[in-house]
């Protein structure tokens, strides 16, 4: 017997493949149905896999490789979960599949199915496994359709696929170029050619590939710390005077945000982290449109100096989270050279851009940074995690955190050591992130990525013109988005008579948590809401997927109507 | 035309495929070789996938999903990487294959018969990718392969690797139970039974999966300075007296250590990064066998004391790096109360022996410590990455880490939001580590883990039992090890007859780092080398690949007698 179900799309004799339109969450992939596909045979041009007899029911993981004469059956094995992971890989792309099957924890927890999270003693067959697999995906949230909007990081890049797929199979580490030449080189090329991107001078400089935006940020904390008072490293902070660090308010609103991004918060827990304190990280006030306002830096520095108190850090942001604001780089980059303050920017979001033409200039002076922290696995939809710190001076990022004195002893190995990448991280074991960036940029070009970034922004833009003067709809701040991010309230018709009241703010503060939870329970579509200062919660939409169409962006406004109309 | 190659092993007319037992690196996996492989027809027992006349070098990224009608070539794109994966799936445990084809690092930047790493403008045809794809593993190092003993992690377990296949094909991230039901309620359930084992009163505590053992333990030190000093997290280090933190000296040996694992400095790096300094971290005398000696903490501690600092915390080492050392935690622990401080345990590398009935007294006392590290990505053979940070103190993790005031703000969301996870960690976003760990422990049962873990530590016995009284060979340290690393010098005959000399100790020092370098030049197997403290360079051998045999054990002594007699 063998496990094929319903996941098999590709079988000329299964009635349940991906043909099928019904709504995938209906599906009934227990082991029971899979009996009668035995008899298909295996000519025909939609089947891929050969099928043989393997009873999976009676195999177990100590059958596979390395196990003696483990190879067909390791292959077998395999190949079923590639034949359930591409019939997932279609679904996602499938409008007529919802974007999830919510459940609550408890259920899900009480064992859905059959689907029993619970670890044993004992090993489950392999069938077992395969089934396993299916429910994960199928209880799971299909953040590559083109209808899930919720977070900043969406979308299922194929060559990023193969590429991930490739790196786990390489199974290996970014400590050393021993145990991992190609991949070590490929991030450094990659990283020359990031900071070729800011303009940093011939791409100098230096740069990792870390665990995310809050990482890279807190890099860039500890690097500037190493900077101005490198003997922190070894005495520890009270080697220095009170230092303070800079960032906009708008990258740490209220407790709802730290719901959709990995950043708002960063330097806050950076400054907690590294014994900074977050009372030693004072928030940048914001223009209308989120932009920090240069003029309060500046004022908030001569305060700080004032007090005694050591200026250190500016964080600038480059696509905030909730607004897609840029903050005026260039303004902020000359008040840090008069004061001789750090700049960083945080272009997790936004970096992006840097790869077209047409909206780079929206961080223009970027170049003058002494840090940037840039995330692919955000707008330029590289599969999940790939952040990258960079660095313009080259060697303090080795300085910062080597535990050793310099390479002197390590004369005894027979090949450049400068390539090991160990000793610059807080890490030192490091996952692959570069091969699946690196892939996809062969595969697209820069121009791939220009033209994937160019596109989303366009779709934001016809969002914001069909919403815009749209009756029920209200935008929270004017003019066009800087980003992909459009943020709107939806007035159902209950509340569009009323004027302006706390009655009506708290009865709208409600709207966007209502009808994201049908949302949530019909699976249609997914988008993040929030509130932001005195704004109650509104919809914050934001396109990163290459997936995504127009008619994604009508059906959203259409079922946000749907929904919210009786509210 | 299609781009199956020598990769593609189970097609009956190709006769390159894998059981040609020559060295995969003598494959010309080159373009040209691919076009006799047309005529090949889908019938009989080999044929996997279905052959198509799909001409790759017409067809780009742009051609695949989300396209239109790009559902077919996604599907052969994938399945080719696929063939491509598999193969090298097989081969890495085929001990007639290469472990790694060194090159230097000009070597590959000058590009490998047509492999370039530079990246451009304009994109690559999918053939080009896949051919890329191929090139990458070829000129890669095989961690899975049984000969590969360089790192504590190795091995390529299939289920894992299933696991981590799904894993980047759902492409979400642990930030909320919202976007990541099921992995986050996997996490909780698998930490759950981690903490039971830790010996935890029903598993009760908290923890995360994160990016390491570095980024584990320096959670530990945060929340020990959290729970005795938590206003540093607001005030930054100035609130606090002056703090020291304890470890091993055998978490720090030389810088050469650096090359082998996660770990060692880990502890160091903490202490520089959270603003402690390195000279408050100080390292404690060990054993002749590695281990940290209890009497030597205590006099620290009063040292420590009486200088006026304050003493937060310990980290007792459960498996050393180079000499797999178990420091006596209980001991320590006694320590620890008396003085009223944190004890951390260090397990990344020996908590895996807690699954077994066997070893797991080695860490008796570890459910006497606050928190402990313990990565499955290294004794028991999950892929990279997957290490868990577990405390014994429920709430204490989100209290040091979360950016607002509770929960008490979010009454909107329609699910219990205390399984979002993202306020409890550094990150926010966070890579999905738990699935393929949860799968392997389904797939085995813990039974199985056990059985992995004394198989290993049984090879290990048979190694030091084989060179104990080897002509040739010497012990580091006298007895038997408590873990899988064994530790000797290889002293080729030249060198037999003369004593002890400083001549001799300069010679001995040259000889590990020359069978190493012709190891990787000949690319039969990898192991690591390092001096310590006064003892020159040596070997450390480390078993945790499933794949090991004694067969291995004894290739690995063959070959370091033939490359080093001449010495």
């Amino acid at each position: 017997m063998e496990v094929f179900g319903d996941n098999s799309f590709s079988s000329p004799c299964n009635t349940l493949g991906f043909l099928q339109k019904n709504n995938s969450l209906d599906e009934k992939g227990r082991l029971a149905g899979h009996k009668n596909l035995l008899s298909c045979d295996n000519s025909g041009r939609e089947s891929w896999f050969r099928r043989t007899e393997t009873d999976f029911s009676n195999l177990y993981a100590r059958d596979l490789l390395p196990a003696k004469n483990g190879e067909e059956a390791t292959m077998q094995f395999l190949l079923e979960v590639v034949d359930i992971l591409t019939n997932y890989v279609k679904k996602t792309f499938d409008r007529s599949t919802k974007v999830l099957d919510f459940h609550h924890p408890h259920q899900l927890l009480e064992g859905m199915e059959g689907f029993n999270l619970e670890l044993s003693d004992q090993p489950e067959s392999l069938e077992q496994i395969l089934v396993d697999c299916r429910d994960t995906l199928k209880y799971g949230v299909r953040t590559g359709h083109p209808r899930f909007f919720n977070q900043l990081s969406s979308g299922l890049d194929i060559i990023g696929l193969a590429g991930e797929w490739l790196t786990s199979t390489a199974n290996t580490n970014m400590f050393t170029y021993e145990i991992a030449p190609v991949f070590v080189l490929m991030e450094q090329l990659t990283l020359k050619k990031m900071r070729e991107m800011i303009g940093w001078p011939a791409g100098e400089g230096d740069g990792l590939f870390s665990p995310g935006g809050a990482i890279s940020n807190m890099y860039s904390v500890m690097i500037a710390r190493y900077k101005y008072f490198p003997e922190v490293k070894t005495k520890g902070m009270s080697a220095a005077p009170r230092l303070v660090l800079f960032t906009s308010e708008h990258q740490m609103f209220s407790p709802f945000v730290f719901y959709f991004s990995s950043d708002h918060y960063s330097i806050k827990k950076a400054g907690a982290a590294l014994g900074f304190g977050t009372d030693n990280v004072i928030l940048l006030s914001t223009d209308e449109r989120g932009r920090v306002i240069p003029a309060d830096l500046e004022a908030k520095i001569l305060d700080v100096k004032q007090k005694g108190y050591v200026p250190l850090f500016v964080n600038a942001t480059a696509g905030s989270t909730v607004y897609g604001a840029f903050d005026p780089i260039n303004e902020i980059a000359d008040i840090c050279e008069k004061y001789n303050l750090w700049l960083h920017v945080d272009g997790a979001w936004g970096g992006g851009l840097l790869m077209s033409r047409k909206h780079r200039h929206k961080l223009n002076g970027v170049e003058r940074a002494n840090s940037v922290t840039w995330n692919p696995h955000k707008m330029m939809g590289v599969p999940l995690q790939c952040s990258a710190i960079l660095v313009r001076e080259k060697g303090i990022l080795a300085g910062c955190n080597s535990m050793c004195a310099g390479y002197l002893f390590q004369p005894d190995k027979q090949y450049d050591v400068t390539y090991d990448t160990g000793d610059k991280a807080i890490q030192c074991g490091r996952h692959v992130d570069i091969f699946k960036f690196w892939l996809m940029w062969k595969a697209k070009g820069t121009i791939g990525f220009e033209q994937h970034i160019d596109k989303c922004l366009d779709l934001s833009q016809y969002l914001y013109n069909k919403i815009n003067n749209r009756e029920g709809f209200q935008m929270v701040f004017d003019g066009v988005p800087q980003h992909t991010n459009v943020c709107f309230w939806y007035i159902p018709p209950s509340l569009r008579g009323m004027s302006d009241s706390e009655e009506r703010r708290e009865k709208l503060h409600r709207v966007a948590p209502k009808i994201k939870a049908m949302m949530m329970e019909s699976g249609t579509t997914m988008v993040g809401y929030q509130p932001q200062g005195n704004k109650v919660n509104f919809f914050r939409m934001v396109v990163s997927n290459a997936a995504v169409t127009q008619s994604d962006i009508d059906f959203l406004v259409d079922e946000i109507e749907r929904l919210g109309q009786d509210l």
